[in-house]
């Protein structure tokens, strides 16, 4: 068996429990925190405490082409992906500024931008780990998007970012794509795994119009229907339909789960990685943490079958992190009010009569 | 004309173009960070600058009791109010927390708490502001629930404390609510303003049952019939059947807008004082950023009046200002993407084509 599909890690059911019960006796009507409340005991079970803390976080944006751009169906062209992972290394993208402002808050935050395949080769850049597998994937209308060895290549990429992560004591990893045309291949690939029309799962990615959604939807029935005869196995699926930034993530997160590092999924096409990740690795998505609900139309599905409910619904549809990034800070509130609240009995407060 | 009448400052239209206009050249598909875009377009109509910040926040906590506890209307005792009172200065509450939490972000963050009027007399406790009216409101099912002296010095009280967090250079003032029996104060006042019937505004509030909430429902019918035959101006409707406290936030977000500092609204009971001055003071609503879609149920019509979308969704029902700390992060997320993020023409990355 490889390695990618050996369970996740338990969770802590015991300091679950206790969370469950810490949160029941502090100074607020019971439940009235919401989600913050659930993401305390969440981390409580994830960390083994009875005190959960978020103050190291890694970040990963992994970046790659798609051959599927053969077909023309991006809002922008295929050189922005290169070109926008130039824009990480100056600090000049949203990523950038939000690892850039973790950081302000006290938090030890970390950005590597890990290149598995960009069709423009870029020269040597700061914070960019080249990582390359070749210049994008092959276009999956007419075969496979990789090789069983690229694509086992690319899991063992973001595992290696993740050991790297929690080498470091990171407290959560947080992974991030870029790659014109993702939206694409994370619909075919949730189409496959999913057994969905492409119809459902399309959307306009960085802005197609209806038109371009339209030539979308048939690219993704084409590329569903060539590889119709093929097995239904996550694995092939990933390797005849996948990305490689997209297998990288899957490969993170299993290695996450596995070790038991939290992971903060960010919107459309990282929760499409993480739907692959629990299907390979059983129980991984308890490690799980969703951040945002995606303008993405296909996302509710995807999520729907992760069982997720993410924590925020901002209208954000930008990929890269950008999402998971926002929410850290929601999470460091509501560990300090699991952490630091006084309870009914040492603040004197009456309890419910 | 008194003063709470008069109208809003005007934000600045000419920055607001200029900041959507920016919005629109940094490297990103066109709105793809989705309400952060609104949110740092909004600051900086409010703010007059290209640069919008949020670098210190001050909170007003504002307390008092309900006559109408005398009908029974809470899951917790009115004792409760005053206990809370103390928890906040020693910093056991949610909204102690969240404030050092904020300050340990590096944000310049102040908690005033006011006593406005609690049954039970408080000792001096540090941070926290007498401002004594009456040990309660009376009872609004059989007579004004304050005096229309009373009630200009709660809206005083209000306005005094934000001229105190304008002079000491806020960038943004949260209020916030406690009062054992609020929600069904908010809710009286939400249906007499607005016209609404008791069932579609009330609410579990601290977590009454559904008998509780059957003789809640009782209660504001009995008290909004009590009132029917008076005037129906906001001033007269705030007088019958308000809350110290909620009076104070009125105050207070009336003088906010005058002066032209952006409030962060907290929940439920915030949005029905909000709601007040809007309707007291013409353009307020300008003013004000919406936090969180409180679980209380009524608050989706309030915030339908107020034409509000707020950041959070987390099925939050506390008050405190906790939920309006909990967006205080994405603000300056917000904020610091607008600032900080490179243009298409300065990362050299290609437009959409």
């Amino acid at each position: 068996m490889t390695w990618y599909k050996n369970a996740a890690a338990d969770i802590n059911k015991d300091f679950q429990q206790r969370a469950m019960l810490h949160q029941a006796i502090l100074t607020k009507p019971a439940g009235s925190l919401g989600l913050l409340e659930k993401i305390a005991i969440q981390f409580a079970a994830m960390q083994s405490t009875n005190t959960p803390k978020i103050d190291k976080v890694h970040i990963a944006v992994f970046a790659a082409d798609h051959g599927v751009m053969d077909e023309n169906v991006s809002a922008f062209p295929q050189a922005v992906t290169a070109e926008m992972v130039r824009n990480f290394s100056r600090g000049g993208a949203a990523i950038s500024v939000l690892a850039k402002q973790l950081g302000a808050k006290q938090l030890n935050t970390s950005l590597d931008v890990i290149d598995l395949g960009t069709v423009i080769e870029l020269e040597e850049l700061s914070g960019v780990i080249s990582k390359r597998i070749a210049s994008g994937t092959q276009n999956f209308c007419t075969q496979s998007a990789m090789s069983a060895e690229q694509c086992e290549q690319a899991l063992k990429v973001g595992s290696d970012v993740v050991d790297k992560a929690f080498q470091s004591k990171a407290d959560a990893f947080i992974g991030g794509d870029m790659g014109i045309g993702n939206t694409t291949t994370s619909a075919a690939l949730a189409c496959a795994l999913l057994d969905e029309v492409a119809s459902k799962l399309v959307g306009p990615g960085t802005g197609v119009d209806a038109k371009g959604l339209e030539h979308k939807t048939k690219v993704i029935e084409k590329a569903l229907a060539f590889h119709s005869d093929k097995s239904t196995d996550a694995f092939t699926i990933l390797k005849n339909l996948g990305g490689f930034e997209i297998v990288a993530l899957v490969g993170a997160y299993i290695r996450a789960a596995q070790i038991g590092l939290p992971c903060i999924i960010d919107g459309f096409i990282t929760s499409v990685a993480a739907l692959f990740a629990n299907k390979l690795c059983e129980g991984a998505n308890d490690w799980f943490v969703y951040s945002h609900q995606s303008a993405e139309p296909g996302h509710s599905i995807v999520l729907k079958a992760l069982n997720a409910a993410p924590l925020l619904n901002l209208g954000m549809r930008l990929g890269e992190g950008s999402a998971a990034a926002n929410v850290v800070g929601l999470i460091q509130n509501a560990l300090a009010l699991h952490n630091n609240m006084a309870t009914f009995e040492q603040a004197g407060v009456s309890e419910k009569s």
